[in-house]
């Protein structure tokens, strides 16, 4: 229909995005639980063999959902840290735009919890299945770090971009209780998280500290590998 | 029938600890997804109604299951307490006593977190309706804190019994998870950062940290208040 399509898109393809957009929309509206293939097909106009063709399940088509929530992220987190090369500043932009892409779901987040926490559902953001979303957030986290001025102890490099990302579900998860307005009590966690940080950042050097640190660090880091 | 009974034991005081010593083993043995009050009621030998007239719902039996054990918690933890007065030490013991009550219930964990994970779950650990199973817990860290030689900063005694609480859900959550032979990643992160806690310790006294370390407390201890 439009002359801007790459002319290789196939009609397959072009299901394929329909329904692709149909759910997220779907996601977005009426949540995880009243999202149905069923219904998705309905609205796409297409069968429900078809959805199936393309998406085996809904659980699919949510991994499909985090991986335009994490291109997003980082569309909007690479142009900011572009603009500073402070340590806790730029953690500070990966966290606060990471927390505002998941702002459209708030409402249905409680749903999203109870169907992706358990570790054997196939939509856990730890699992096998959801690797290349979760690796748009650990390579932020990376971007992040090395690209600061204040440089960390190097045996934390490897380490680090994964704790960060467990951090950032860990916030994720106070996001999902947080009813205040604008979501503050979770700004306000996050910021005096930050602000504890750049104030103990120098005591991280310490020797004294730097072991216990990292091999907590390491363990962290082991959940989000 | 038996002798012992407390004189004051009435039918209907021996039907409702019938029923709930049904559902604790059926939640031990089956897990929470398989437990029903029909199935509860059948092996009780009592109706539907009867059960129902004791417990409204699977989920106050789910509430009677974490009473018992943060009660076996207390009994196992508080002469543990009486044989240190080191602080690191006592905050061990709290929170080592705290999993070993969780660890029959392992292999059904990642049921009930589904369950009990939304903030509109009523068997939600931070819920109103655990308030009293929770309270164990807190008390125990409070115990834990007030009981040791090495005194805490005072502005930190108010938030930190339900920091360490909500310490104690983190580490249970990471325990879900955990498929280690003998739970032995959980084991080692609790011991890490129990070492790290020791080291840093001397740290947390230094003016500079209190007060963000302060503010950060409070906020994490409001999400167990």
């Amino acid at each position: 229909m439009s002359s801007n399509a790459a002319p290789t898109t196939t009609k397959s393809e072009r299901t394929r995005a329909l329904i692709r957009d149909v759910a997220l929309r779907s996601f977005r509206e009426r949540g995880y639980d009243q999202t149905t293939i069923r219904l998705i097909a309905q609205e796409a106009g297409v069968s429900v063999g078809t959805t199936n063709y393309h998406f085996a399940s809904k659980n699919d088509l949510v991994q499909e959902l985090y991986l335009e929530v994490q291109t997003a992220h980082r569309t909007v987190a690479l142009p900011l840290l572009a603009e500073t090369d402070d340590l806790v500043e730029r953690l500070g932009i990966v966290y606060r735009s990471g927390l505002e892409q998941l702002e459209p779901y708030h409402r249905f987040a409680p749903e999203f919890l109870s169907a992706a926490v358990s570790p054997r559902s196939s939509i856990n953001p730890l699992s096998g299945d959801s690797t290349e979303s979760r690796d748009i957030v650990i390579g932020l986290f990376r971007d992040a770090v090395t690209g600061a001025a204040d440089k960390l102890p190097a045996e934390f490099e490897e380490a680090i971009p994964s704790a960060l990302m467990v951090g950032h579900l860990l916030l994720a998860l106070f996001w999902v209780y947080d009813s205040s307005p604008d979501r503050v009590r979770t700004q306000r966690l996050l910021s005096r998280g930050l602000r504890l940080l750049k104030t103990a950042l120098p005591l991280i050097r310490m020797r004294i500290l730097r072991k216990p640190l990292r091999e907590l660090l390491d363990l962290v880091a082991e959940v989000g590998a």
